[in-house]
Order: structure tokens, then C-alpha cells, then sequence
């Protein structure tokens, strides 16, 4: 039997894709009472610990709704500012002094491998809620759960991955997850910008249909999936550079004309100016609904984690 | 049948007498879970989120309090730092995505208007919680309870507002909702912040008795409640022209002597310098209480709001 | 009867020998609670402020489990910043305004004194989390917990505090309590931060047995208990000084060799460079048990002040 109980959650791919359908089963068993119209109290007398180093509000809010609409409580901080638990103190001292106050702890923090280190010593389960340049298992989750439950399933679905494929650490997660689960993945991106070699062979090892595009109306023909992500301005010497790249990786009305009937838009937001608001009223935005997502999704994880 | 479920509560000025009216009968059966003596979980399983883009630790701490004094769950951030979601995503979007995490939005912005705009985006209801110079609808309702319980009701009483009354949206607000209830109101100002013509001339068109007073003394004589606010030193070019209208409105026990036998004292807090301590434990001080008035009314908007 | 019920907790040495027994064998009843087993909602409804004036992470989020563990709600803030409470407005308003929104006030704030004026001012209970140089009474009520759960009694027990005993408030308040229970006081600290001689004397008139070392392997041979906290480098005018007299009070495992089989060692966290990491993993180490004892100790107290 598939089970998660008092297991950490640090990286989308040491999950097998028999864990990954568990959560996203649970997941759809969590709708309503995310949806705020059936109450469950399965965590009453449980604390979740919501250990942030840097602000990340979304997730932050997320995992405290998820956590409470199933009876639990909530402890923590929001950034280091404002705690003191900072002062010269390591790590791994912290989470020992936390692991006694919580049941779980969800932790985000700016250093890469923060949350293994964080596993490693804590004796309650760990969720990676995002470390630096590495892992942020939940988001891939939410990104699934989207694409299964907006086109009914993830297997054999041409999902398109736009924007900052070096650095996003997001597309790189979701890349895996998709090859995991037999989806074909399409490449969008500035030339500076492209996926690493390195991993798109590792996704051709496991299998993985890959296709990279350099127009991007081209791309929009073929997707089922449009995963848009932003372009970070600093990643360009030159600012002329920058805009002449965003302006054309926008996402407005025109392109989307010749998009197939049932495309769904997502990204992981926020989003600055990578899609046109005009976009948000058309049957393809599911970016918002996506992020609602992320609570029935991360209130599976803790129950899986807390009660099996 | 009056009735407030699902609304969105932006400004006093958009609701009707009927509807303040239910929500100062429902504070009444507040009053025993708002001081701790019953327990309710009328809100159990429904979340709030508590959105404040400044500082505001009597509005957000009343309202998460009066959340969970019937039994809901808050999330929420208490000042723009310590948050991400500012970076560059517009407000819409920010509401967008908290819709998805919480049954009811109560949104602190500096930004006039921000709040109806959260109340437009929003398919939840938004309680504004200040919107810069515009309006706190909770303040005025609270202040109307306080009016009510301490004097049995608010028509026809004669209600004098002290301070800054031009640039002072609790008391333009308030003047609103007193006309609404056939009290009269007394104006008591500097020359320089007296309150606004057209505001007069709005609150005449209603029906109210308006009378303004040059001195102090004159207007205490006759009122039976006293609202008190603040006097900003940023309003005066000249310091020195502040410290002696500040002084010439402060409320100490001297200029109280000839007040009614039941004149009630109120105050919006912080107080600084504008009623002097020695007043405080005299029968004629409720603005502690008023305070503490504002978590029943809150709970009472809550409730007819999410469970009518 | 002994009976906490109302009262305020603002000093370890306002409390009898009876009360703390009563709190240390409530916290026993709590154990189970304290570590997720149990659920109990004995403090449903509930509400308990944490005003933090000063951040002090460990403390208030063990304050937050200890009061959610039981079923009650929490309202509060972490800091000074990101809160408008401080605006010009006197502590005692805050404190009159919070009463109104809370059944009982945990008080962090860096002025020494604050907690009494708070709970003079305040009908509901106040408990003391900290005030400056001051009081931090259930650190003290925490430490004799861990010395009865981990050595089976006070009374009696050698109990050597080591570090800075001249401004270090957690050794004084806990050198008070132990003469209280007739153990033993063993102290070692550098020359210049000694534990200043009225202490000594009060706790001589206590009738407790008082033992000075100036080598620590000495202290360490004959220990029972030992109590490490951080010398701090601000004490010293010259910085090497400090840099010899931190390594010759560091704890490692060299030094223990001689220990007691059942030595304790102690911490009040965070340390920086006192212990060793080394010593993590031998059985002398209960520092992070110490810490999490923290947690049914204040469920205790908000259960003895809030239902008897």
C-alpha cells in the first residue's frame, strides 16, 4: 500500500508517480470542504508550523487555509524579520526547538537544500514550501492537480512551458513530473533563456517527448497546456534586451486565435505583464483557479503526512 | 426581509437604516460570546482572511477575534513588508488569488477606493477595513452601538464631534450614518479644520440638525455624547499655532463640570494628548469601551454576512 | 485551596513553593496534549493576545501551541514593526484596548516594569513573557519542570549555572526558584560577570547553599544540573578578552569525561557557540526537551489562570 504518513515532502522527484496519484486522488476528496462548504476537523488538536524565512504569501496563506479547514492550528512566522530565532542560531538548532511545538513543519527558506537539512534533523514530518533555487514540491502538485482536473487527465497532454526555462525552478519540477506521468513537453523561450542541456536529457532518459519551438504561435497550435512563467528583467545586461524579449512572450488576445478549442493557460503567479488581463475573461485563464487549487492540494499532503 | 448575506460592506453611506439596524440588534446577541462567557461555532470550517497593506492592530486584531470567538479561522498579512504579494501584482490579482483561500475578505488598503475596487474583482464578500481618506464602515457601526447601549438610542440625541473635522474620515462617516438616525450634531473645530460646506449641505438635505459651535465649552454644555479625535500636528504649518489649538481642545476635568449628568466621552483610538487620563475614570468615559464594542459588531457582520 | 485562577504571572518570586507545585503537576497532566496525542478543548473559545513588543519567536509560538493545543484562539503581534499600536499611544491604552478583544495578555516588551503596569491596568490576566532586564517567569517555571521530569525532584539537586550571572535575568529568576525547592547553587562564571553579591545574599538568607568554582571542571564533576547560557560578547571592552574567556566556559565533550552518569546539561536557547554540537547526541543533553517542556508548562498556566 501507497503511503505518505510521517513522510517528508522535500522534492517533487523523490515522489513516485503512485504517491503523486494518491495526493491528487485525496485531493479531489478535499474540494468541498476547501471550497469552504463541508467541515471536517480530522487535524483537530494538530499544529502546523509555517516556517518562513522569506515572504511567500500565497503559499504561506494557503497552507494555514488547509490547515485549518480540516481543525488544525497554526504557528509560525512570515519572514525572518520580525523573529528572533535568527540570532546566530543555526538551522538545524531551530527546527529542533520548532519539531517540539508542531506536528508538521513547512518550511521556506532562501538556501538551496535548506529543507533536506531540515528533514534530516527534525523528527516530524518536513514540506519543502520552497528553498531558494531548489525544490518547491507543492507548486508541481497544484500544477498537476490543474491540468487533471481542468482536462480530465495529465497522460499524453502537450503541455507547453513558456517563459525563463534556465532558471525557473518551477518548469524544471514540473518538467520531471510530466515525464513522469507520459505528458508530451514543449519548449518556449529567449535563447538566453533555454532549458539546461543537462535536463533535457535527463528528461529524454525518462522517456519524456520533447519539442522545442522558436515561435511561439507556433507552439500555442499544438498545446493543450500554455505554462507561462515570468521573465525576470535582471537576467538581462542590457534593459533594451529585456523589453524587446518580454514584448514578445506576452500572452494577448490575438495569439490566441488560433489556439486549440480546449487550451487551458496557466502560471504560477504573481504575473507582472507575461499575460494581458483582456486574457483573464476568456475560457483558457485558469491561473486563478489553479492557485485555489493549491488548498485542496496541500490540505491532501497534511492529511496523507499527519493521518495517513 | 432585510438581509446582508453575501454582501459586500464598502461604505456606511450604501447601507440603509433597516440594514444597520439588524446589524446593532445582532451585535446585542454578540455580547455574550464577544466577552468570552458562551462559546459559538456558527463559523466553524469558514476562513477569513485579513488583508492589511498598512498597519491597523485594533481593526485586524478585533476582527480575528471576533472570527474566532465563533469558531472560524483566520489567515491574513498585518502590513505590506513581510509579504510578497506586492511584488508588482496588481491588488485585482492579489484578491483573485485570496478568494480562492478564504469565504470573506476584510481588506486595509491606504489607497481610496481600493476597497470597492477588491468588492468588484471579488466573488466573496469584502468588508472594508479603512481605505485611506475613504471610508471604515466598521468604525461608524461600532460607534453606533456604543451610542446606543450607553444611551438607550441614537435618535434625537445631540451629538457633538470635536477635532479635525475636515480632513477626519471617522467623523464624516459617522455624520453620515447620525443624520440617518434623526440625531443632532454639533461641530466643534479650528477654523482651519472645520468640516467640508458640501458635507453640511449633504447632511442638511437629510434632514439633520447641524449647529456649529466657536467655543468648547458651549458645545458640552448640551451634548450627550462627546466625540473626540485627534488634531494632527502635520495640519499646521506653524508648530506653534498647533500646540495652542491642540490645547485649546483637550478635554480634561475642568471643562467637563458642566457637562450632563449622562454625557458619554467617545474617542476612535490611539488617543494622544486629546483627552487627558485623569478623565478616563470618570462615568462619562466609554472609550474603552466603544473599543471593545467593536467585536460584537464585527462578529454581527461576520455572521449576517457569511450565514445571514 | 491553591488556586491561580485571575491571577497575574509577573515574577517567578510572587509565586509560592504551592503554586509552582501546582503548575509543575498540571503541566504533568498536559504532557500528552502538549505532544499531539491527546486533543483536549478545555479553552474553546478562548482567546489569548501575545503583544510582542520585542520579537521573541520561541516564546511566543510555544505560548500559541500551548493555547491552540487547548482548544482556544490566538490574536496578537510579533513586533513593534508592522503594528500601529505604538503610534504616540501609552502602554496602558494598548493594554485597555486588548482586554476588550482577549480572556488573558501574554507581554513581551524590552522595558523592565512593563508587565506589572500592564496588569495593573488590565482586568483580564496578565502573564509576564519577557520585560527587558526584567522578569521571564515562565523560562524559570520551564527549567524546574525539566529538572523534576528529567532528574525526578528539585530538592536537593546540585544545580550549577554557568555564564554571565551578572546580567543574565533567566539565572537569577531560576537561582531564586531552586533556593525555594532547597537544592543546591553551584556558580561559575568569568571573574567580571559574577553573580552580583545582594543575589547571593538574598538566596543565603533563603537558606540555600551557595558554592562558588572558579575552575568549571570542578563545577562539573559534582553537578547534578548544568545550567549553560551565553556569555555575551557586548560585556567585554576588548574583544579578545572575550574570544578566551567564551572558549575557557565552552561546553564539549572533553570536558564532560568527568560528569556524572545522570548530568543534565540545560540551555535556555538560542546558543551560539556554548555548546558544542557534539554534545547534541550524548544523553546529558535536555536542552531541546527543555524547550519543548515549555509548552505544557504554559498550558498549565493558561489553564489553571483561565479555569482553575
Amino acid at each position: 500500500m501507497v503511503s505518505l504518513k510521517d513522510k517528508d515532502i522535500i522534492s517533487i522527484r523523490e515522489l513516485t508517480r503512485e504517491e503523486i496519484e494518491l495526493i491528487l486522488k485525496e485531493a479531489d476528496n478535499m474540494l468541498p470542504i476547501a471550497r469552504g462548504e463541508v467541515y471536517s476537523d480530522i487535524l483537530k488538536g494538530k499544529i502546523l508550523a509555517t516556517l518562513f524565512f522569506e515572504p511567500s504569501t500565497r503559499t504561506r496563506m494557503s497552507f494555514e487555509t488547509a490547515m485549518q479547514r480540516l481543525g488544525g492550528g497554526v504557528i509560525g512566522f512570515s519572514s525572518k524579520e520580525g523573529t528572533s530565532i535568527m540570532k546566530g542560531e543555526t538551522l538545524s538548532d531551530t527546527i529542533k526547538v520548532v519539531e517540539g511545538y508542531a506536528d508538521i513543519i513547512v518550511l521556506r527558506h532562501p538556501a538551496e537544500g535548506s529543507a533536506r537539512l531540515a528533514a534530516e534533523v527534525s523528527s516530524k514530518p518536513v514540506i519543502n514550501g520552497g528553498d531558494g533555487a531548489g525544490q518547491h514540491p507543492t507548486q508541481t502538485l497544484l500544477d498537476l492537480y490543474t491540468i487533471k482536473k481542468e482536462l480530465g487527465e495529465i497522460e499524453s497532454k502537450k503541455v507547453v512551458l513558456l517563459g525563463d526555462l534556465k532558471y525557473g525552478r518551477t518548469v524544471h519540477s514540473l518538467a520531471y513530473a510530466l515525464a513522469m506521468f507520459n505528458a508530451e513537453i514543449g519548449l518556449v523561450s529567449p535563447p538566453t533563456l533555454r532549458m539546461p542541456e543537462e535536463i533535457i536529457n535527463d528528461l529524454k532518459e525518462m522517456g519524456a517527448k520533447i519539442k522545442e519551438y522558436s515561435a511561439l504561435k507556433d507552439a500555442i497550435k499544438e498545446a493543450d497546456v500554455l505554462y507561462v512563467t515570468r521573465i525576470q528583467k535582471e537576467r538581462f545586461p542590457d534593459p533594451a534586451e529585456y523589453m524587446k524579449v518580454a514584448g514578445s512572450y506576452k500572452i494577448a488576445l490575438k495569439i490566441l486565435k488560433d489556439a486549440k478549442e480546449n487550451l487551458i493557460i496557466m502560471h504560477p503567479l504573481p504575473r507582472v505583464n507575461e499575460i494581458d488581463p483582456s486574457v483573464d475573461v476568456t475560457k483558457h485563464a485558469k491561473y486563478f483557479i489553479q492557485s485555489f487549487y493549491g488548498v485542496p492540494v496541500r490540505m491532501a499532503l497534511l492529511k496523507l503526512v499527519l493521518v495517513g
